[in-house]
């Protein structure tokens, strides 16, 4: 038996990983680089269990796992959630990898060498998770293979901008008075319709891309809020003290939500977002192509 | 600034989750419930590092992240690598989701309802992950989203024998005297070719199934020991103390690696497994169309 585990190594095997209080946090990359440079959003994800705290939880750890609920209910804000801003602190970086040809010239020869560069640059400072269609995946792995700090993984998608078909993660401080005190950090999952669906919208299917929050919050374990609103990431900005600044062409566009009043909308917002403050301002960014983004 | 994070978040938020020493354990569950059940196998992801380590390495982590290889050079053994046994404590189990109907009778229903029903047991104690192609994705989300300790992940194959392309797991002690003090864990990718190849093998077309251990270690950001020899997981068994058990009838079949001698065999199963006895069967598991299984 000399390669059986010790005890140290047994406590540490029977341990579970997964629930563990995720303190997560997403934010926007504000600078796009140039006209083919990715949209990218970041994600903390980091492990706030000490081997000790591991130990103590052994027992109880196999014989009944930690509660988690991956299917969230009610109002996020209620629950002590809030949107963080992009400037705060964050600790990884999700993104997709372009591939449509009618989307990106040169059948996205030029936009793949931008994201790959992005994604080195980024991976100096912090993890990065690049999401690669089955067919991209070998050359994508080859290509990363020698990376450290950049994973990455099978994700189909109908195209790569992860920032609007991802979700939104929100975080709040743990605590036992909250009841599920595990879950600090959470994903929205917004409706997605391919920035105006088939009234105006960029593309005739969206299908995969109305999956790609739901796999990100499965790949990180972290519980999800379903919502019905039409809502692309890139129409939002929060400062994480209470304000959310976005535009009126983008989220009061009958293309998006025709059933939602202005209020509706604000209403939820702030129920989701976790501020209290919300700023419409009537035209997005000029010349984008997605009609209304705040950034 | 209500809700700017205090210095005690903001430590967390600047930590690097990744790559932490995470100690990882495979092992095949031996028992197939029935005909149409799954394979399935296990391993262990868990941080070591606790938050005061954590604070420590903040100002290095920022700056400069964890060395960590992920195409990993040389012989595990020497490294002090070794495949741990199967009922050896582990974490986690992956599941690859059925699909093909040449394979599968009635379209592959039978067979998941045997798997989901093997997920939701196995969920009970540990944390399993399920890969499903993109295709049946959206079913398995939606069977699962509310298993707690299950998580559904996008990936192609060509079949659903995860034991059997899926990475082996092999673990080591860590400690600053081994140099890559971080990698206590790390994934070998056998080449795969769908039981015999085009010489006797199941399928024709075994390119997907080729990338599943190359995704599985991606995930998890666990380094990758690249193997050419032709192995599948299912042909050996370790006691995780020195010894594997294995099959003439599958590793010295032609259809496998014809260009190598038997000794020369044993000599990879050492260096790769750390392992330092090989125990031949002549044939393996009757009427198993894998010819050749030790299981």
């Amino acid at each position: 038996a000399a390669h059986a585990p010790g005890p140290a190594r047994l406590t540490i095997f029977l341990t579970p990983p997964f629930p563990f209080p995720l303190p997560v946090h997403k934010a926007a990359v504000a600078s796009r680089l140039s006209s083919s440079a990715p949209a990218v959003f970041h994600s903390i994800l980091h492990p706030q269990i000490s081997a000790a705290e591991n130990r103590t939880n052994l027992g109880l750890a196999r014989a009944e796992p930690r509660r988690m609920v991956k299917a969230m209910a009610g109002c996020p804000a209620k629950m002590g959630f809030r949107m963080p801003a992009e400037w705060e602190p964050h600790e990884q970086c999700w993104m997709g990898w372009p591939e449509r040809p009618d989307n990106w010239r040169e059948h996205a020869e030029p936009a793949r060498k931008t994201f790959e560069r992005t994604a080195m640059a980024i991976s100096k400072f912090e993890p990065v998770t690049i999401c690669a269609s089955a067919k991209q995946y070998p050359r994508v792995h080859e290509l990363m293979e020698h990376q450290p700090n950049i994973r990455v993984v099978e994700m189909s998608m109908n195209d790569s901008w992860f920032r609007d078909t991802g979700p939104t993660f929100i975080t709040r401080e743990g605590g036992s008075d909250i009841g599920l005190a595990e879950q600090t950090i959470a994903g929205i999952d917004w409706e997605f319709n391919a920035w105006g669906g088939l009234g105006g919208g960029c593309f005739d299917d969206w299908s995969l891309d109305r999956s790609i929050a739901k796999k990100i919050v499965e790949i990180e374990r972290i519980p999800r809020f379903a919502h019905t609103m039409v809502l692309e990431g890139g129409s939002i900005h929060v400062d994480g003290e209470g304000t959310c600044i976005t535009t009126e062409e983008c989220l009061l566009n009958p293309n998006r939500n025709p059933h939602m009043t202005k209020l509706e909308i604000e209403n939820e917002l702030k129920d989701f977002l976790g501020v209290t403050k919300i700023i419409w301002i009537p035209l997005g960014l000029h010349g984008n192509n997605k009609k209304c983004f705040i950034s």
